[in-house]
């Protein structure tokens, strides 16, 4: 993984059905290479095909070969060099080894399109169903943690596409492809994400951002043709600064080729998004997430917009950044308070996510590198299968129903996003009759440095009001995001008026 | 054409190779019935082919069967039935009195589509590309002065999605259906189209409408949910004014199942057409042009926006409306300042279309309901090839570039975007060397009742100023419309800063 990257080939990784090979073709012929294909290596030295060597010879015996091919494969490549690794090649500790020197790109796959393409072709390891479920949970981490790269197996042309980064991405820094319906962009994550090469848009770079963050980290964009600074906090985030913005924009001749670089936490990204979502109706917008909260949720995604004093983000519009540069480092001088705050969106995407990574999160890492590409990598994925809030994207609710009507009930800049978010996951919870894990998720809370009650007394009526406003709202009911298990989260259960009610009282100091 | 059509059948025409079988066949799917042919029982009847036919018998003995077998289907069919008629049988009288109780959908298809399509087939008629022309050109008008409806054969399944429509179009009310990369729409033209049946959108309607016109024709939107009245005038046309707009919607309690209706000329338009593309990240809206310029242009294609100080529709989306309803006798309580303004876009878009719409503009039918008709269709048919502005779409800012410039530099309100965009034209005549042209069009500028010359001389610095910000403006050059002869219009124009200055100096007073 990617010390020294510049004189190493690009290698595909991925479970069987992923689509590596296709992913390693289209960057070949792109590149007016030959992608090698390890299997097809393997294959010719057995002289036979995988599934009769597996027959014949026995799966060892395969692995060692595999393993022999891998290896010599991997020491002879380079630069320009394009390869595909069989799914279980990743096995092999020599095999790993030898690809420390490469860029390693996952073709990402969920499990159930992994067994659709995999299985009834006569595949030894697509026979039956648990096994192949228990093969891909286990490969799954090692994938991951080998991986420069994740790009989606289901978007056709995203390796093609992403190609431009894959060839030049800065030492450290890891990417993922973002795929949605309306545009797909790189996500770099890493120290020197900010060096992206190429800069994910042409023209000249609009610099968007509030006077906090420029103070700390206003220098680290470079080539910078103007700067709009906004006054930080929520409570900034209105239809009169977005005018602000855009006369700015307008004085410094920006036009229509240009692009806004929005620097910032989630006020600047939704604002400045929103902003590059109607200036001239629409310039793109590179997302540079500078709190946990924007790094871990509300950079990616495209939603972008402003609040109304009946409502947050109220007005707004969905814009696909053309690409978001995250790095870590930034946290570093984020005040405690703002770092805690972030840290109830890595629980909440932690508790959709399941998994390792709700093992990471409940285990207290709550803002390193690992777990802000985690997260991402679970937002990315969930916003591709829903990119307009129509279905599965509801599942990022989870914690917001609730939060964003106690945000609104206590006053904007009086309770933090993150803060009511984290109460909210605990309504939540208890609306889910998960008493256990809502405790668990206390706890959590409590030591990410989070409040697990309310400072005064809540306006019971006025959250319900504010309720009753939910954009989400459908009929009479605001459908709520509700848990069984981490990992299993289901959008859209309609909850009885009483039992909110008793939740968010149960919040009171 | 359409005097009772409740009991009539749908009619499908147009040239050889608009795709009117196919769309025939896709509206009796849907009905569960078969599509009459007429060209094939006219092949049953003769025991040839229409290519033997010819051949065999002559175009004359063709022509006198397919009439005799027209007016026999078109005389048995009603309710519930699906024709297609052959491309030539309009020729005959008979068939096109036996129309007259049927609801005639025109499959509109472009000269280029067509020869693609039907030559190289053996058609008698599709040998000779001039012939063919000719042929074209002739026929058109016949076509668009039977149809009721006219869906684009380029959109495969239009005529499907036009379905609910075209089988409860009120009495006296055509159909255009729009088509977009982003959503296509019914457009009804006529007095009765405001009972519109189905209503292009679900969910409760929220009006937004200025004060004028909510006191001429507010209660003309039936079903109404709430109504919001803003200031009339462009000097409203702002972010302000869309603030408070979005805080009535969400008091009033507008979801996102909800849709706007916008009641009004070019600014009401505009800006409901903004508010609801950025209501809770996008609600529909219907738009219900009153104003002649909303009527032939700014209803149509999806642009909306407000104004900043710096430019016109500085801010701003791509939002297609769900549906536009057209009542031209709304015009009859125009004041004549704003129906002489709307004038200038009839002969901007006029000059755009050439042919027959701009015969009928030039012997000085401005405002009339085929003059609307065939202004809304032209409007429609550059929408439909490039939504964005990334090409063609430019043509319609013919007069537009120093027209908005004259505007802004006049202060906005001081001059009418209408009479701006008239002076614009002469200007871009002037750039175009079109000298008898420029005088032709100075003459219906005066007749329509518009000002032919700026009140005051014109401040040309401000003006070059406002023309460097200009939105569409690439590098250093300000792409120019130029026009050839009407009908002849080319966008992307490079022109120079001197004969600019020269072509706004000579709308001086």
């Amino acid at each position: 993984m990617a010390a020294q990257r510049l004189g190493g080939a690009l290698v595909f990784i991925g479970f069987m059905g992923a689509g590596k090979s296709s992913a390693a073709r289209e960057v070949a012929q792109r590149l007016d290479v030959r992608a090698i294909d390890t299997d097809r290596i393997v294959e010719q030295r057995l002289g036979c095909t995988v599934e009769e060597a597996f027959a014949r010879h026995g799966e060892a015996r395969f692995r060692e070969e595999e393993e022999r091919v891998c290896v010599e494969v991997l020491g002879r490549v380079g630069a320009g060099d394009v390869v595909s690794l069989g799914g279980g090649a990743l096995r092999s500790e020599a095999t790993r080894a030898a690809l420390a020197r490469h860029t390693t790109v996952l073709v990402d796959v969920d499990l159930d399109t992994a067994w659709s393409r995999a299985s009834g072709r006569g595949r030894p390891l697509a026979r039956d169903r648990a096994a192949f479920d228990a093969l891909y949970e286990g490969r799954e981490p090692t994938y991951r943690a080998l991986a420069d790269a994740v790009v989606p197996g289901s978007e056709r042309g995203a390796a093609r596409r992403a190609l431009p980064w894959l060839l030049r991405l800065p030492d450290g820094v890891r990417l993922l492809w973002a795929s949605a319906r309306s545009g797909s962009y790189p996500v770099l994550v890493g120290r020197r994400a900010l060096e992206a090469d190429p800069w994910p848009a042409p023209g000249r770079r609009f610099l968007v951002s509030d006077e906090t963050v420029l103070a700390r980290h206003g220098e680290r964009v470079a080539q910078v043709e103007a700067t709009i600074a906004i006054a930080p906090g929520e409570e900034n985030k209105t239809l009169a600064t977005v005018e602000r913005v855009q006369r700015e924009l307008a004085l410094a001749g920006a036009r229509r080729g240009d692009h806004v670089v929005a620097l910032g936490g989630g006020v600047v990204g939704d604002l400045a998004g929103f902003c590059a979502a109607t200036y001239q109706r629409g310039v793109p917008v590179v997302q540079v997430p500078t709190t946990l909260v924007a790094q871990v949720d509300s950079a990616y995604g495209g939603k972008t917009g402003v609040d109304l004093p009946e409502g947050k983000n109220y007005v707004g519009a969905y814009h696909q950044p053309v690409g978001v540069l995250v790095d870590v480092g930034m946290l570093e001088t984020l005040p405690p308070e703002e770092l805690a705050a972030g840290r109830a969106e890595v629980v909440k995407t932690a508790l959709i996510a399941g998994g390792s990574l709700w093992e990471r999160v409940a285990a207290g890492h709550f803002d390193d590198e690992e777990t802000v590409l985690a997260c991402a990598r679970t937002k990315l994925g969930v916003v591709a299968s829903d990119e307009r809030d129509g279905g599965r994207r509801q599942v990022l609710n989870l914690g917001h129903t609730v939060g964003h009507a106690l945000e609104a009930a206590a006053g904007y800049g009086a309770l933090r996003h993150g803060e009511a978010v984290g109460l909210g996951l605990l309504a939540a919870l208890r609306l889910s009759g998960q008493d256990a894990l809502r405790g668990q998720v206390r706890e959590l809370l409590e030591a990410a440095g989070l409040p697990t009650a309310l400072a005064a007394p809540p306006d019971l009526d006025g959250v319900a009001a504010l309720l009753a406003r939910d954009k989400k709202r459908v009929g009479d009911d605001v459908p709520f995001v509700l848990v069984s298990a981490p990992g299993d989260v289901r959008h859209g259960q309609a909850v009885e008026a009483a039992a909110i009610r008793a939740a968010v009282q149960e919040l009171a100091p």
